[in-house]
């Protein structure tokens, strides 16, 4: 029995800093206990070539004070993983916060969490919100109630702390940010669409584009699957 | 054969972000492979409960590219880790880069291959660096020659995306900063001593006093054991 458990709901194919920034963040917290989860347990290869151990199966989790729900191009696959999307949602009515990071937004979506909420998501990906019934929302860190969800990989690590100031109070969160030494120096202003280059756009667009070029087509087909009702 | 292998020199009790988040980052580059590897090699616990899978025994890693030490608590071990510190300095002759991030620094410095140098380190820690002959340097990512060292935890992602400029282009590092939307906010300004407030300052240092109270004797004992000359 942990005080406070914090569940990343993880698949193959995630994209690591998704969750390993905010899982950084939050072991941090007084009582808390971090819990890797995925559909079969095991062993789990993000992208990237980091693997990790001791991942849990979901079916398992009992308790979940945090669920998180991390992004990557794997998310096309759990978006029809029945069992991931049923465990989202049974981990979800019980936690006292819901999130998630990047395109993390889109499986919350597809487990029906997001109708007429306000989201972020990977500014590649927000557009197809809508069509889980959600309203996109540009902030790095989104808040609608009890669900926090955070713009593309790196917002994970905001999030995280917005998280932990509304749990442990701000002098603690402020405490951890030092420890970790969160005072970021990007090297380039390139973080956002708004501010990186046309070209730095348009070649980041043409790599999303080829390693997920059917998302409209996975998304729609997952949209169309939710019940309707309650929107 | 990869044609630019980076490896991570781990060891048990290592702060999980400071090589997820430049392995992230490095993962991106044309033709990386990433390389997890420690004395024992197997699983490897990181601080805070995630435990990393595949790590290969630091001797069977034959090529490096670019060698990354991170920080952590565990370097207080690593450190009297003659394995582990042989087999940075073999890694780290036929690196291109040699990198560092938070107090993997001190590793660095316990393998003697910080003489004369300037380095950077966790801010709590840096003043350990003289003891190794280092020149301690309070900017987030510091360059001498081939050695490029970040300061604490979170530094590891400019410093990854600094080396990224250097190998790849100031237009690819670009692309890849805008593909990890990497526009920090983060919640508080607390991230370096120098503008946190002080109780936060003071509650930083008193969690890192309780964790790592000899931290003074250990590093003396590296230093000194460090055979004298081309100092």
């Amino acid at each position: 029995m942990s005080p406070f458990p914090v569940v990343f709901a993880l698949y193959p194919r995630i994209t690591q800093l998704d969750f390993t920034g905010p899982a950084e963040v939050l072991s941090r917290l007084p009582g808390a206990r971090v819990v890797l989860a995925s559909t079969t347990g095991g062993a789990l290869p993000a992208d990237g070539g980091i693997v990790f151990a001791n991942v849990v199966p979901l079916s398992q989790v009992k308790e979940c004070a945090l669920l998180c729900v991390p992004g990557g191009f794997g998310c096309a696959a759990a978006m029809e993983d029945l069992v991931y999307l049923d465990n989202v949602r049974r981990l979800a009515a019980q936690a006292r916060y819901v999130t998630s990071v990047c395109t993390g937004s889109l499986l919350l979506g597809a487990a029906g969490l997001l109708r007429g909420k306000r989201a972020a998501c990977h500014w590649a990906f927000r557009e197809l919100l809508p069509l889980f019934g959600a309203i996109p929302d540009p902030a790095r860190v989104v808040r609608d109630g009890n669900l926090i969800t955070g713009g593309g990989v790196t917002a994970g690590i905001d999030l995280a702390l917005t998280v932990m100031n509304e749990i442990a109070g701000r002098d603690y969160a402020e405490t951890v940010q030092l420890g970790i030494e969160y005072a970021p120096q990007p090297p380039f202003a390139s973080g956002r669409p708004e501010e990186a280059r046309a070209q730095v756009v348009a070649a980041a667009r043409a790599w999303l584009d080829a390693v997920w070029p059917d998302r409209l087509a996975v998304a729609r087909r997952a949209g169309a699957a939710l019940p309707t009702g309650n929107a």
